[in-house]
């Protein structure tokens, strides 16, 4: 089958691999019908990844139908429509029945594509481990855009807004405005904010954000921007980037006791973080990683129901053949991409 | 001055009235700019009233401008223009300082226009008891319309929701679609409710329902048309009739776990309550009355920033000398109305 | 093997009866080590049960040993030692996985000992439906009174205060003190209210609650002794009797906006509820019958790390052959009877 | 009058100053009748304070009886007796109404005895400005040594233990068992912690939180310690010293998924925060500075009902005209010193 493989930095190529079977009788395999580019996915491509393990496939993000099923799983049967949680856990573990499946206790987990040890689904097809707790049937009224989206990007956004425990009528910042930060800006309205300020450097990101209601904010000058509106800082800033500096600006412009939650992916281990300034404005400070089939038994029914549209961020839709091409255009931040899904099936 | 004075069972007259004065130095005199028919006015008028008086003045909610203030009131002075909270307390007994601002300690208070000891503010002025604690200060960019809804309608609805404690993606019957009906379809939407369920006899309230988003149900055959959306009884039924009958309706409705919210107004103390089949679905049953002051911090940021419109309930508007056939259409609930609403400066 | 069997009102005879065996591949067989009876048993043993059925095993209290398992079992194996969740559930329909086990769709299941078509465990040995989630391994530093006084009374009561989610520094009344009273005790203590009263008509089951540290109250005098404590009424009242005066008394008892949580059970569908009291008092009642797997979590290192002491109620040892005379005695809630407990062994 | 005044780095003495007057009409002047050390005076007393004054009176802990109030003042009367909140503010700006009180607007405010612009109360008198908001009448059933540790200490580590929203049946583990951690490990306690771990260097220190009810752990081995005890990492970790390293050892040993709360006070505006690590562990991470105000109507009936025992901290009795030594002895961390109280009329 094709796959998109990691070969280092800037350099991957859709190829020929072999098939995926299931390694084990309680795997399956999907025939994958949409998958993603997701921002973790440029970790890896610019070199940055969490392992150094070259030549695999990569990616997290896909849906498609069951294909081969092993003989112990139970919930799920061949021809199933179905959409991959990137996070993959056995569900047995005492950090899986907690709700924190990346820490899942059972050796061959974690996320698809980012290492050698579990192939990823940008690809015709996927293995899953652990089938039963790993997959989730799509309702029949919901489009394979949405479910793609639903599989990493719209959880993610999700726990950061849910974790910081958002009160109706209460103000909230966005930082950054690519596929997370949109769908925080939608988490932050479903759960009653009266205010959501969009903030990024990219103006075509703003109108989008400003396209869902958000009040479109340059990080030029945020905080004049956000007290001309209601005359107080944001009550929760939701930071969607990662970067230090992003992170620093969180800090900054939450009120007193307000709450910064962070679902950028950052990896300094010596973040400079300003602990007398965070105690004095008793700041509450969550990072969140997302174990996906936790989040969706809310966001389920408000994607069925019409209140969310996970579907809206998508800009692009090329082929998996052109894998390397869609990389560097995702990587380019440039015209107007936002969220790019390949199409195996084309 | 004017003002519309209760003499019996269906028997209310817009008539002249002596002029208030503050009673004490901790009151003041608002001139009324716009005042409303609540709902709970209609007890009064069918005779089921909370009191035996007859001659006072009727109306409890009221937006102006003050116009007289008493030497010990500090927050507000001539000009301002003002919201008159319904529920009056002194903001300083043990009741009111945990919220429960109508069973406040001080013998003057309660609620305007129920009986002869707090005149009502259908009138061209009212007189306002501890006016620091029973006024706010209505914002330059909100108009009186929706001042005037949040006096009353709009935060019961509110504390009705809020109690309920509704979650993100949950799923919300609301039984009965006046005014406090319609603002818990929107409450409820705020709150993050995937679906919303409007329930009333009567198809215009029902379209008006459906016009903010919710599903339209006729409670003829509401357990069908529910199951048949999302193949599930609603986690929450918010109850803004008050009739044993709408009430017993909400119990057999939730879902097994879920929560009954009673707004609606029941004055029945041996009302029937089916032990056995609460117990067996594990019911959380909550009965609120709405302390207004309480719940306008909430309520205010969602009105200014426009994810809420007060003023979408209003139908009809009339003059305060029309005061008795504005009575007499309300309580038809015929010709569409919703909510009529009275200007004194006509 | 011998067991507790329903011949009609007043009449429970030990008896030789089949013994079990598993009658599903997912079932097990539990050999009983220690089993109890509980308040509810009464309401069988009085002849008010919530079936027409006779002949069968009561009892839904029991700890043993794993002495049989089905093919598909997979947790559990012979020789393990457990405890019997008093509900019994399949852990796959809908109302199982959201924590409302004994509404079960499947349709064995339900409660031990109730009516014919689920044998109860006062007997040598259970048969166990779906074992692998109505099973719970016992700690070994747990003894078995420990354990026993989990499969119902301690989370039926542990329920209640969590849903009437008591805070920190609140006080709350608890309206009998039989074993689910004592542990209402306890929970609302280790929940932190700063004062618990313990109401019961009989005063050596008061002296019981004192020993725990409630204040004890005769119910001749509740309203004025709690006053003279703390100058307050109660914020949170935990029924746990279930008569229809318990239940009014709890609703007159608490403060306004407080919480009454019923855990006694009251089989009235026509019980007088106060709704304008009510809701001039803004309450929130909330009836439950206990899934005992779900509030097990919490509960167990409460047990196994010495807070919680549940062998406390224990007041009388008998031996199964002694059925009918431990239900008279318990019946006849005299001789400082609080819980009766059965060894099969002896 | 005589007072302890601050000349430099470990350089205080008690010397004659002006007696305090009420500079505005609603400050008040009390009559201190006992006053404490806290572990935040030390920052002052090494020359890391706030703020560069020398010659100012320290100290911010005192209990005592009201001598003289201004005009304006509402709630007080001369010989109430009182205990004095160590956060000081206006009652009436933003920060203050959110209880934020520290960052009160209103210029004269802050905290007793940090700088020469509020006087402490290591004095035989202090001034109180906004006296009906820095005030709180003792109960006549509590001691003054109970209300002395009220005013920083206990709610002090009550808001670290509150924030982190510690539930019924977790594990708890405190880091530094001076006072504040020691009433960490009672808050724990009351917040309904199946097992509380105190960790501290000194022996003596871990005896006093065996003698509560911890789990005594040498913090040279606090990760074997403590799973031998639950087979688990620790849910919450309060952090109640403020060294850059023992907020490290907090984030590295709490669960994944868990919270660390920081109540000691750390300078570091560069602290080395590992963002990696904590993303995978899905921190949660709270700052907290106490607004004693806020924090006391849950403290106050856990006092006075005799659950929570403050004065069980207090190791030393010293005299006033003793602050020189007193300072030398509780910055040597020896001689078994926990808490030093000093009263003014010795």
């Amino acid at each position: 089958m094709k796959a998109i493989v990691y070969h280092g930095p800037h350099d991957v190529r859709t190829e020929e691999v072999a098939d995926p079977t299931p390694r084990d009788s309680d795997a399956a395999v999907v025939k994958v019908a949409l998958c993603g580019i997701c921002g973790s996915d440029l970790h890896i491509y610019d070199g940055h990844g969490f392992s150094k393990d070259v030549g695999f496939c990569v990616g997290h993000e896909a849906v498609g139908e069951v294909v081969e099923v092993g003989s112990q799983v139970r919930s799920y049967a061949v021809g199933d429509r179905v959409l991959l949680p990137a996070s993959v856990g056995c569900n047995s573990c005492a950090p899986c029945r907690r709700g924190v499946v990346f820490l899942c206790e059972n050796g061959r987990t974690g996320c698809y594509g980012v290492s050698g040890s579990l192939q990823g689904s940008q690809a015709e097809a996927v293995a899953v481990p652990f089938a039963d707790a790993n997959l989730l049937r799509i309702p029949h009224d919901m489009s394979d855009d949405a479910a793609l989206l639903l599989t990493d990007n719209a959880p993610t956004a999700w726990i950061g807004a849910r974790r910081a425990r958002i009160s109706p009528g209460q103000s909230v910042a966005v930082i950054g405005l690519g596929p997370v930060g949109l769908f925080s800006v939608m988490a932050a309205q479903v759960m009653g904010a009266a205010r959501v300020y969009g903030i990024d450097l990219v103006e075509s990101r703003r109108e989008l954000a400003a396209s869902l209601g958000a009040i479109p904010v340059d990080p030029a000058d945020a905080t004049n921007t956000i007290m001309s509106h209601a005359g107080a800082l944001p009550d929760v800033v939701l930071e969607a980037v990662g970067l230090d500096q992003t992170i620093t600006s969180a800090i900054n412009l939450v009120r007193p006791g307000g709450c910064v939650s962070v679902v950028g992916v950052n990896q300094n281990m010596d973040f400079s973080f300003p602990m007398l300034a965070a105690q004095i404005k008793n700041l509450e400070f969550i990072i969140s990683l997302c174990s996906v089939q936790y989040e969706l038994p809310a966001l389920m029914p408000l994607v069925t129901s019409g209140r969310l549209d996970p579907a809206m961020v998508i800009t692009h839709r090329m082929e998996l053949t052109e894998g390397a091409d869609a990389y560097a255009l995702f990587a380019s931040r440039d015209h107007g991409v936002t969220k790019v899904v390949l199409d195996p099936s084309r």
